[in-house]
């Protein structure tokens, strides 16, 4: 059986865990931070999760992962059965990771772990937040879904990734990412009402106290 | 006929024309910053190169563009038969993007273009090459090629950022990234030798001068 590593406080493990989910794959979950799999640091040498545990061995990257689960794994897809449109799709993803995720991720230090991040580094990450969105709303479609009528795994990006970046924008800018996007506020809902969502995000919120610890003292710890 | 948009200095446009010479696939090049295509904003907002022009529309983002043409178009293989070895490609060649190239591209401004990059991103960037340049170490294979026995994506991306990010490590750092990687320098200097990859390298340095001028003078309008 599949296995996941990581911690459900985790965006990206999330995002791995739900495309297990809505595929109704059988898997198991591990916590990487209260057991770690044998020599984590070879799989994972920058230590990021998930870590996908195949019967061929431990895969790394979540974008990786994804293709694998949907390369090589039954239940529904989540990329279109046409070339072109699966390349929009994964566009659309990466544009989420690249311009939404990754500047609002180096902020996280100070916004999720009482660090502190440089004044240089947050003036940088607030530029590329705010091109990062004028890109998503050129780009998306909503139709409902973000790169269309179906969910795919842009939809699984947009879902764990904006939120967070809109987070980061209002905490440390003052700023409302999503403020002339209501298409990605009523697509976000419409997301949050998913039972596999659902579960995720109480099994998320169930962890985050002892999580957040643990993740403190380990920064603490460096 | 697929015609590829963008310019010859920038590397991910150099990903992509060494997919399709490699997969001997008749394209067009087309220059971005002298003949950018209609609506060219909307096709790529946060205007990055390259764009692949295909019988169906506009795809942007490197990785996608990629996939795409494995996906769709003729010629050899850049991706194993094997889902779990083609996840284990996929990976390496993320981890080359986002742990090595990105950090680099932060630093382009002031290697590149003759502007300043504040200290306190530089430093972000010094600490994730380093990190970056370990990952890789433990991840890849060298056996020859980055992921294995054959040429693949990974190769593509080792090639065209690993010795940006080596450049911007020596030049701002005084930090030889390839130090204790001797197995990167000898596949490196293998795939200088492929003709296609000789081809590029010509047609880059070509274009060189011009294309420096070029994004200079629009630096300095902005």
């Amino acid at each position: 059986m599949l296995k996941l590593h990581g911690f459900a406080l985790s965006n990206y493990y999330n995002m791995v865990k739900l495309a297990l989910l809505e595929k109704a794959l059988p898997f198991e979950e591990v916590n990487v931070l209260t057991a770690p799999p044998a020599g984590f640091k070879a799989i994972s040498p920058r230590r990021k999760v998930p870590i996908l545990e195949t019967e061929q061995g431990f895969l790394t990257e979540t974008s990786a992962i994804l293709e694998y689960l949907e390369d090589s794994q039954g239940g529904p897809p989540l990329l279109p059965d046409n070339a072109f449109e699966r390349a929009q799709v994964r566009s659309l993803a990466r544009t989420i990771e690249l311009y939404l995720e990754l500047p609002a991720r180096s902020c996280y230090p100070e916004v999720f772990f009482g660090g502190q991040v440089e004044g240089a580094v947050k003036a940088v990450a607030r530029n590329e937040l705010q091109s990062g969105i004028s890109a998503l709303r050129r780009q998306a479609r909503f139709a409902p879904f973000v790169a269309g009528e179906h969910f795919t795994l842009a939809d699984i990006y947009l879902l764990y990734s904006l939120p967070l970046a809109a987070h980061v924008a209002d905490k440390l800018f003052a700023l409302d990412l999503l403020q002339d996007l209501p298409e990605a506020r009523a697509l976000l809902q419409r997301l949050g009402e998913n039972p596999n969502v659902r579960r995720i995000a109480a099994e998320r919120e169930a962890s985050r106290e002892a999580t957040v610890a643990l993740m403190k003292a380990k920064l603490a710890a460096r």
